[in-house]
């Protein structure tokens, strides 16, 4: 076997569906040519120094373009103020909103490019990214040609989500079904060919379902695949709809119910799990991960990274808190980071797994176990990313 | 005014006491000699590229001398198993024990070298570090002499903390007087001079409050100040029973009394807070740290880095938490892993504050703000670690 590449003296490899102990890892021509027992040679070796290697990290859940930051708003929350509160001051998703529309698309891409590095430095070598703090035509297709301007230009493969049915935007209140008409007739048009999934966030707070319907069957209409932010807040149907319209994933999910699970379970459709917002709103809050497994639900976990309501683009540290929190196993944690993220952002013959003839997306970590990647958390225990078989970070990078 | 080193160019300066924008931090023999605005000049400067300055971080709670690991435990309880289960087993704190007290000298400094090592990396340059793995006499000492062994060998001071009373070891249930007589007669005696403090967990599955009074006693007499584990699992009278031994710490509190908060504040003892092992163990239990503060009682965040129940180094992790679980401020939380943190082992005259003529120990961080540093989370911050005026980390260090 001719390899180019060969990533050896692992403790443990997982493929995505198997943890192979001291197996190795063959690349030829940026592809994935052999994982198994140690035997071929390579010109170029990589040594893991008894690490864990796996598929390239894949976040499925993003929000990384925007403009500003929220942290006087989080210091504001922790001393007990409502974000109720927050957002009749102005603050909340508004603020966001108003810097991004102030934003030119170089400062956009010029914000993004650090969030992804760190992404990048997690192991993650695919993200989904959303619009959404634009809500209006210039700012939604603005942040989704920033989304196309990153993709070009930085290691991560970027998956673009139009996402113009975040929340009614705040000079629009009075007007709400003429938002929704614009975001049908206007900007789910222009966002063809930049975008491909749409997703809407039904809750009282932001659509209901007959909205969120009317702009996922336009979005499909477009060729934009449908994603739901469903039920964070309550148990609003987001999971039935999102099952309904055969949507990729349904996202969040703290407060799906019964029926809601088994719709999911029968239309395949992933669920996106994000419980790095509850660490960081100080909240109970707790989706059913093991009801949805036992009913057969595909899980992802993402970061959810945004400047409101979860401010990371650390992706192993979701693995801690899906093990923690929500009772997955270590093995079921990463498949949500690789296998079933892949899945979710409509990838799943590209990435998520290291199977013969796909891209050499591969993450190596000096830990020996995927368990050992959840437990020992918050520190940074990345050695080395590849992306298509080339070295795209390595702990001597800066970070 | 003649400086060795500059440290410029921040847009904060969080001195322990205030946060001083754009201030720089000049330093002489290693000592801190300047804190102000710029001005003065230096032959070595360090360009904070307008990052946040702050004292060297202070850990006043760790265990991180032991051996082995506890991740299948870990993965276990994800998936449902109970503590007490594991614990019958013969796996919890029994199965730490039983690899401690199998391990050399050499393999416990060995073992704890990269734990500290990752600690400097996240801005510390003061830990506290316990015995308690151990549990009998030969062990309970050799873990106090790997301490002093790590404290002489890499930059951080240790500050040394016997806790032989952590829990009645396994072979000793059946006579639980006979094992605290021997800390008492045998490994008092023989910490003194090792250890700076005598720490006791007073809880229902560990030391009633006589007993842990009987040990703290022995360890007033011995010279060792006392610290407690006190109301982790229930309001047991722990922090009533450490402001009236005047102890210099009293550390976790979830079900502190209201009677115990008067009486910490009224004994001027410090409470360390620990919030990363309701995050590892998924438990909803939070520390009353306003209703603490509020009664005056100084509050510090430790990581409580151990290998059961919170398995990590990262302390800017636990001002996340500190801000979005329990409550506090930004500059309460940066305070709580300095000045206070400091307080909490003893060590306020010569850490946790950048005040002319302490040492310089510095942190730099690629954040501008205190609040930054909590909100933007699980992310590796640090620019640069300096103990006493010297570059003991930075980033381009491997990590």
């Amino acid at each position: 076997m001719k390899l180019d590449l060969l990533v050896e003296n692992t403790a443990n490899v997982f493929t995505g569906d198997a943890t192979l102990p001291g197996a190795v890892v063959g690349v030829r021509d940026g592809r994935v040519a052999y994982v198994g027992p140690p035997g071929p040679v390579a010109p170029e070796r990589f040594d893991a120094r008894g690490g864990l290697v796996t598929p390239g990290l894949v976040d499925p859940h993003t929000h990384l373009v925007f403009a500003g930051d929220r942290s006087g708003e989080f210091a504001e929350r922790a001393r007990g103020r409502s974000y109720l509160d927050i957002a009749r001051a102005g603050g909340g998703i508004a603020a966001t909103v108003r810097a991004t529309r102030a934003a030119s698309l170089d400062a956009l891409v010029a914000a993004a490019r650090p969030r992804l590095d760190r992404l990048l430095a997690h192991g993650v070598t695919t993200a989904e990214v959303k619009s959404g703090y634009g809500l209006d035509l210039a700012t939604e297709i603005r942040i989704l040609e920033a989304v196309r301007v990153l993709d070009a230009s930085q290691p991560i493969d970027l998956v673009s989500t139009f996402l113009g049915a975040h929340t009614v935007p705040p000079e629009r209140k009075a007007e709400r079904e003429r938002y929704v008409d614009e975001v049908v007739h206007e900007m789910i048009p222009a966002a063809r060919g930049l975008a491909t999934f749409c997703d809407v966030f039904v809750e009282q707070s932001a659509f209901t379902l007959a909205e969120g319907e009317r702009v996922l069957r336009a979005g499909l209409d477009a060729g934009l695949r449908p994603k739901v932010h469903a039920d964070q807040l309550s148990a609003g149907g987001g999971a039935e709809l999102a099952a309904a319209l055969g949507a990729t994933s349904a996202d969040h999910l703290e407060h799906v119910s019964e029926a809601g699970i088994r719709a999911l379970a029968a239309a395949g459709t992933t669920a996106v799990l994000l419980p790095g917002a509850a660490l960081f709103l100080g909240q109970a809050d707790r989706a059913p991960a093991r009801r949805l497994a036992e009913a057969g639900v595909p899980i992802a976990l993402a970061t959810d990274c945004n400047p409101g309501t979860c401010m990371t683009e650390n992706l192993p540290l979701m693995l801690t808190l899906g093990m923690s929190w929500l009772g997955l196993g270590p093995e079921e944690a990463l498949a949500a980071v690789t296998v079933h993220a892949a899945r979710a952002v409509g990838r799943e013959d590209v990435a998520g797994r290291l199977a013969i003839g796909r891209p050499a997306d591969v993450a190596v970590f000096d830990v020996p176990s995927p368990t050992h990647l959840a437990y020992h958390f918050g520190v940074h225990h990345t050695r080395a990313v590849f992306k298509a078989g080339r070295l795209a970070w390595s702990a001597s990078s800066p970070t």
